[in-house]
């Protein structure tokens, strides 16, 4: 079982995803705020609506999430490659819902920024809120899991101790392709890597989280009610372009894929501004 | 001119500020993504629904934004005090429409936390969409400003070099009272004072600002479009309790207001948690 967030004929619609075709759900526009688990498998499925995956875009999973957790140096080779310390509480930053795109959509470079990198993600999507959640039932507030690519303008993240700036890009930030709820996937075993232009810059798998996925619903709801729809996502392992010797950045025309086991792929085109937004009133 | 948004019966609404009296703009519940300029100044008066400012609950002036950004380390006093070099570039983090409670609603100190500390500070609310928006334009984009205490958990935020985990607690962050459009008050040289049981605590004014209003606006729109409603908590002035000595905490109890010059005043008590939420499913 798996379920997109889609575009079609100007519209949007959550769809369960079957082979190669999207079956809607009726009357639910996105995934988000109002998909608790019981809401996802209770909907009237709409069969007579239904289309293929390929006529349609693909938008973010969860295309408006109230609150986006990131997660910073969550695998150790990634801590070891940036000369860290290994972290003894998760480094957490947010995004904004700006800054989503869909799986297939084209990763554009801003013109501001010279090193544009990558960094593969397992995401969270919470299903059910809670604050103070004990990690003995964060599962149970799990809705699915999903893939991201956290791209990064280092030359903006390290402009001061703070992240934002290198991380809160509009339009930069692909996830998708599906929503995989927890019972259709091995999530804690899965592997992850990132390909770009057909060769492997980052792997590891999802057993090598420091913060496991229950002590990040934790640790998170500790400070914040966690609510439907809400995002993690979860670190990224070593190999960013970065910390590469040459370093490695995106540049025009290059593909980027992300990929985790049992739950999917994006896959996006990079490419170059040829129109610049803003100036204007 | 001044606006507030309140809740009344129950329901939320935005008024316009007359003495003592607060006049409804009918059909807008709050100021947000929808109260542009314009919006503000046209949208017919409810007379008849007027209602003394006393017997309503004032709301976070914006209740939901789309996106709260803060700045740390603006005045030139508080960077001496934390230690930390001058920054060339505004350090910027987030925080959630969740963090937000009305300008008169109690800060609650939550049980994880033993160091509580209060930060005063000026909000610019904008009024007008834009990206990569000129510093010599940017005043065109404010809606106007409020005044924030930027509620800080010192011992969460310090966990690791990202403060997410320190700023972004549910129910922490009073804004208000009112919004001030620009042309209401000389902004640039209005002072601003945080005061803890009839002590004053902080003190400047927004001349000491380091990255001024205009160049806040340019920089955030870099990378991400503002958006009427989102919010810019600009930073807090020297004097924080987590650099004294001996250091200032929030206790049961204590009265704090937070005052801009011409903005208006915020007032919160603190209490003592006395009910958990979470722990249930």
């Amino acid at each position: 079982m798996r379920y997109a967030t889609y575009e079609h004929h100007g519209r949007h619609q959550v769809g369960e995803v079957r082979g190669t075709t999207l079956i809607p759900l009726s009357g639910i526009a996105e995934l988000g705020p109002v998909t608790t688990p019981e809401v996802l498998s209770t909907a009237p499925r709409d069969e007579a609506g239904a289309v293929p995956v390929e006529r349609v875009r693909l938008l973010p999973v969860v295309p408006r999430p109230s609150k986006i957790f990131c997660v910073g140096l969550n695998y150790r080779d990634h801590v070891t490659e940036t000369k860290r310390d290994t972290p003894d509480y998760p480094v957490l930053f947010g995004k904004f819902a700006t800054s989503l795109i869909g799986p297939q959509d084209d990763i554009v470079l801003p013109p501001e920024s010279t090193q544009v990198d990558y960094e593969g993600e397992l995401v969270v999507v919470i299903g059910r809120p809670g604050r103070r959640i004990a990690e003995s039932d964060a599962v149970d507030h799990v809705l699915g899991y999903a893939v991201a690519n956290d791209v990064t303008m280092r030359d903006y993240q390290y402009k001061t101790h703070q992240w934002m700036q290198g991380k809160a890009w509009d339009a930069s930030t692909p996830v998708g392709p599906y929503l995989v709820p927890p019972e259709h996937v091995d999530i804690d075993n899965a592997g992850i890597r990132t390909v770009l232009n057909g060769e492997k810059m980052q792997e590891s798998d999802v057993s090598q989280l420091m913060f496991t996925i229950p002590k990040l619903i934790a640790t998170l709801s500790t400070f914040t009610a966690l609510a439907p729809g809400d995002l993690i996502l979860t670190g990224t392992p070593g190999g960013v372009g970065f910390r590469r010797d040459p370093q490695v950045f995106l540049r025009d025309g290059d593909e980027i894929t992300v990929e985790v086991d049992g739950v999917g792929t994006i896959r996006n085109t990079v490419r170059a501004t040829t129109t610049i937004e803003g100036g204007a009133r």
